[in-house]
């Protein structure tokens, strides 16, 4: 106990990001970053960017991004907030409508939800996703409180089909429906579709898996004018200038050059589909994903040995002592030849 | 009353920032920035740190920026916190040590603390300054709560002594005492030097203003191990990774170039009280300035009047309509060509 720390923060279990090795003598296959570098419009865009007008505040509204945005995904600029990393956006979202209040979310999910939760006063209860890590969307009908999906689920890379997702909120029209699409660009339906239909949506992206720019800080939301305007309530009582003029040109670009984005995300998903196809010929599980990481587990090992192991050939992946999981093992799909070196070391540890 | 709002997002009153004008046709001495470009030695770092290496994510740790500032400050590592703007930093204080609390700041201040009070649930108590705009320290001891002082004042651009600051230190061994000095490059002495007597201290900067890095969001807190740990807590529980790549690298370099940082501060103390005397034989108040802006009322004309003939003169600066300083108006120093601009324009109103 500490005297000058206010109750809130004694209360908090902060958050533990997976590692991030302050040397390149890893192969980094431990958070989901995208192994191919950002498109070089965007680097070239940032250089020039990178000039005196850095001595000038950027623009609290971030009106220019907004509208790329508004253009490439067919969603009006008013329906779209922009933060400082998706991480920034979801933390705003708890803030906006979930203070003080009630939430309901997959047992097995980010684990940052639960930590937002304590830092925002947030009662939650967790819905046992079925045997398979499947979500049950019947589970989330009519809930007193506000839902979050992440959809495809992480740390699973399950994806829930859309239908699925309507249904829910449908049936609570009352509540805010959080869909967090971290990883929608590998595989699955974004429900930004269903904006127009249900003003409870809250859509919830992030530059920094299919865009290859984690080093950057950008993430979106796409609702209703009334959500993106909470959301805007409490960033403006908080930091009116939460992205930098760099990050803001850079995000703008990223929009801008889908051929890149494109060509990138359809790589990771074929090596992603030859690496899962090498994992069961060595008799592992490999879970159906639509993210640009798997979720595995072994027949005969231990997971945690098989992530020290790993470790020990200076291979980096993520293993989550926590139940229902602990005897499986996320992956982040990198280049060919990281995925090649990836199998071939697990041949040997086998 | 918006259902999908939490009672927290209902009763906050967010901040407006000073007007970005979304061209250049102003002379801006609105929002205190630097009239001067960063260092070249900033941009070139920039440059180059706009690289293939954006696909990872940050050291969430910030650990060479915070070690740079630890050799340019002579502050142990673990006494230093980096966010994304001081504002941010703000915000993170008002959570781990004021929630749910009491603090206690000037009537006539920066007017984000009422906002982040709102936020964290705080209770405060406005203190007034004098008849002068003067802090009188002795209105600060033995409180029973939090306290905030910044140090040179805004709007007032007044500095407190740092044995004044010492002696509320002294009285409030069980409060944090938060003394923001985003303006204290322009001529008062900083608080750190106290850092190593008083745990309760808490030391707010910014590279926005004297480092022109207001385009790049990046604040620093100083303080106790204690107090430091108390912030990353809450960063902690809200977003891992609050400094872009781009951000940290600038921001490292920025300190490093203390030539160009001293001469060009320098050059704006001169404009300054060159500016100051100019005014002073117009016939306007111009409060002492320890401050990159000046904080004036004339004798004769309304400052309100004074601010739309400006405006109309393609001159921005800015006016609160408060109660105690609606006849005031806040000039940010800028160049000397900008400034001579500003008097002429102000002999043709005048």
């Amino acid at each position: 106990m500490n005297n000058f720390f206010s109750g809130l923060v004694e209360k908090l279990e902060p958050y533990v990001p997976g590692e991030q090795p302050k040397n390149n003598n890893y192969i980094k296959l431990n958070t989901n970053e995208n192994p191919y570098p950002p498109s070089p419009k965007v680097i070239r865009a940032i250089k020039e960017a990178a000039n005196e007008d850095l001595r000038l505040y950027p623009d609290p509204e971030c009106e220019k991004l907004r509208n790329t945005a508004s253009d490439y995904y067919n969603i009006d600029a008013e329906q779209i907030f922009v933060g400082n990393g998706s991480d920034e956006v979801l933390a705003f979202s708890f803030g906006a409508f979930f203070a003080d209040r009630r939430i309901f979310f997959p047992d097995i999910t980010y684990s940052f939800y639960p930590v937002y939760a304590k830092l925002y006063n947030v009662a939650f209860e967790k819905i046992p996703l079925d045997r398979n890590f499947e979500i049950n969307e019947a589970d989330y009908f009519m809930k007193d409180g506000g839902i979050i999906i992440p959809n495809p689920n992480a740390p699973t890379s399950k994806y829930l089909d859309l239908n699925k997702i309507e249904e829910i909120l449908k049936t609570n029209k009352e509540n805010v429906v959080l869909i967090d699409e971290a990883y929608i660009d590998f595989g699955g339906d974004s429900c930004t579709s269903l904006l127009n239909k249900y003003s409870n949506l809250l859509v919830v992206q992030t530059l920094s898996k299919s865009r290859s720019l984690a080093g950057l800080r950008v993430g979106f939301a796409f609702g209703s004018e009334e959500l993106i305007s909470g959301l805007n309530r409490i960033k403006n009582s908080f930091n009116s200038y939460t992205l930098d003029r760099i990050a803001l040109v850079g995000a703008t670009e990223a929009l801008k050059d889908d051929a890149y984005f494109k060509e990138k995300k359809n790589k990771i998903i074929q090596t992603r589909e030859e690496t899962s196809h090498a994992l069961k010929t060595l008799n592992f599980n490999v879970l159906d994903s639509k993210t640009n990481f798997i979720f595995i587990s072994h027949e005969r090992l231990n997971a945690e040995y098989i992530f020290n192991k790993l470790r020990g050939e200076k291979i980096l992946i993520r293993y989550f002592n926590q139940p229902r999981i602990n005897n499986f093992l996320r992956v982040t799909i990198g280049t060919d030849r990281e995925m090649q070196n990836f199998i071939k070391s697990l041949e040997k540890i086998i």
